[in-house]
């Protein structure tokens, strides 16, 4: 465990004990006795001004690096990139990460139980937003009493994150990184989530939502599986898998796994029903599929972020094909016709989407240098 | 029906009623009893010189062109490309499509009763490859007494029975078109393809492919809907849908249809299981992946064409990322390192995949040339 923030523990805050405190949500809805479940690393230092909001992808966790207990065999989800001297330092910042509302670790979402009736919320969750995410986050960012952000940092749902902080909270943030993401969720992106929820809807079991000891796995693999496939590339899946068959010599001529990508996919969706709800499921992606950071402002991204002036660092990866460079590049284009200080990278990898889960040698470097020229002790 | 080929009749041609008969397939295993829907459109001249095979899609039909009855409100899937004074023009050649086995419009396939048990295959139907599709053809070949094929034609699947032809029969062909096609399934095709099959294999309603009274079309349309998402680029659902609500002002916030895309998909999903067959779908899938022109070359495409002398004809498009340009060119590239007579054109379109069946006025002039060039009468 060297060279990691060691073992962290789980922290809970909760807010909306009555009306008055509720979380007001877009649809019109809201939300009582919500619980966002968070982690920290490092420390706050005096002045309050090194604090670091990570934001987790569709299926993270606030559970972003270091283990849970001496028995943990996997550390958090971006453990390469926050520690003691690597790209988010702990020895210089303080890290902040929550399991987005409508998650399953820990968070408030569709499984929990809905303090006005006592039983499970399932579909009677309200359908949230990445603003209503935000909105949440900003009452924990009160709670930890952090009056601005050094930074806002996250990847793929984490960046759509990360561009609604700074629409809705510019004044709280110094600066922010956004990789491998998109300004708005694209029809080709709505559709493979849409096919996805209505993998889960169609498995028995799922139950309109209301499973209790038979979880819609096949859905949900089968729904994993698919996004899977729209995390790699077409090289990658070339690189690692091409067409090998897995034990076998020969076609086995049946409708089991012969190749080693028919496997390797069956494992994913095995592993994924394992540590994720199928309801959160509906609801993150719809939440992803609203997103649109275009939407008050008639369509036109240089309006939205007219009166920016938060510094940015934009990063996408050249065989991203959910969230292709060129949604980077609009997000550049947008902020530079606002003046803003934007840097941007779009770094060559082959491993597709996932390229920001993978490639913390490169994205390390630019985030070290980013947070290191914007970081004034 | 100006401009058309009118009225036309499906013809079934039945061999294999005996062992020595039979249609020996890839996996060592043999069917009895095959028949082959087909229709034919011309006439074949007096050298027997001018019949051209065209092969269909994934879910197509030997119903190329034309209309079965005065009320067929649709006609054949490539009624745009054949008919007199057409690309494939019925005064001029003899035009044959059949069905492939493994299919559902009339050819032998899983649903079609063993005539060793009286009862329907099912999945003790064997699995079958493109080259078994086109050993089956074979037969019709003879039996048509047409002793060589001027073209034989095929976009998407029906360019992986082009090459299958050109590989396995040579000497029995003049020329061949290969559109929008690949020399072997990728992983990312392969992968899309178990995905669609475990969403059919996972609905309860498949019952193992033993479906009598009720049909797995939740599956089955959750695997259209997939597919159909790779048919199409994102430039293309950008311009078609881009984010525009169906029927609606502002989201629903709930998980019914409320993006026209996600309306669309529905729509492709519901139509799609009134007229193809869940069993038929597991079996046409996995004869593409199984398909590679290399296999029996070592993985080597060069040694695999390197004694054909066939005239070919290559089109690929440029938005297609199903079987992308790349693929194309790789075809093209191995040809000519034997030498081999190659025109390649790509042509430009958004339409992706689905421009093999969209493109009609440029596709259809390249092939009119293509054919007239090669036509001595």
């Amino acid at each position: 465990m060297t060279n990691t923030v060691g073992i962290v523990k789980e922290k809970d805050f909760t807010f909306g004990k009555n009306e008055d405190d509720a979380l007001i949500l877009d649809s019109g809805k809201r939300l009582l006795d919500v619980n966002l479940r968070y982690e920290t690393y490092g420390t706050l230092n005096k002045s309050r001004n090194n604090a670091i909001l990570i934001q987790h992808a569709l299926t993270g966790s606030a559970h972003v690096a270091g283990y849970h207990s001496e028995n943990d065999r996997k550390p958090g989800w971006w453990n390469d990139m926050v520690g003691p001297g690597k790209a988010f330092d702990t020895d210089k910042y303080f890290i902040v990460c929550s399991n987005c509302i409508g998650g399953c670790s820990g968070s408030t979402g569709p499984r929990s139980v809905n303090p006005e009736t006592g039983k499970r919320y399932n579909l009677s969750f309200p359908v949230i937003t990445i603003a209503d995410m935000v909105r949440a986050q900003y009452r924990l960012m009160k709670h930890l009493n952090i009056p601005k952000w050094l930074t806002v940092a996250g990847g793929s749902m984490g960046g759509m994150l990360v561009l609604q902080w700074v629409l809705d909270y510019p004044d709280k943030i110094d600066n922010v990184i956004a990789i491998a993401t998109s300004p708005k969720h694209s029809p080709q992106a709505i559709a493979f989530n849409w096919v996805g929820r209505e993998s889960i809807m169609n498995d028995p079991r799922w139950d309109n939502g209301n499973y209790e000891d038979e979880f819609p796995e096949n859905g949900l693999a089968t729904a994993r599986m698919l996004a899977h496939i729209t995390y790699l590339s077409e090289k990658s899946m070339d690189i690692k898998f091409g067409r090998k068959l897995r034990k076998l010599k020969n076609y086995a001529y049946n409708f089991s796994h012969n190749f080693e990508v028919e496997s390797y996919l069956e494992y994913q969706g095995q592993t994924f029903v394992e540590r994720f709800d199928a309801n959160s499921y509906l609801y993150i992606t719809r939440a992803m599929d609203y997103f649109d950071v275009t939407a008050d402002f008639d369509g036109d991204l240089n309006k939205a972020f007219e009166n920016i002036k938060t510094k940015f660092l934009v990063v996408s990866f050249s065989s991203d094909w959910l969230y292709p460079p060129t949604e980077s590049r609009k997000i550049v284009k947008a902020l530079r016709s606002s003046n803003v200080d934007v840097t941007y990278c779009n770094i060559d990898s082959h491993y597709g989407h996932d390229a920001f889960l993978l490639e913390a040698g490169t994205l390390g470097k630019l985030i070290t240098g980013f947070l290191d020229a914007n970081y004034l002790t």
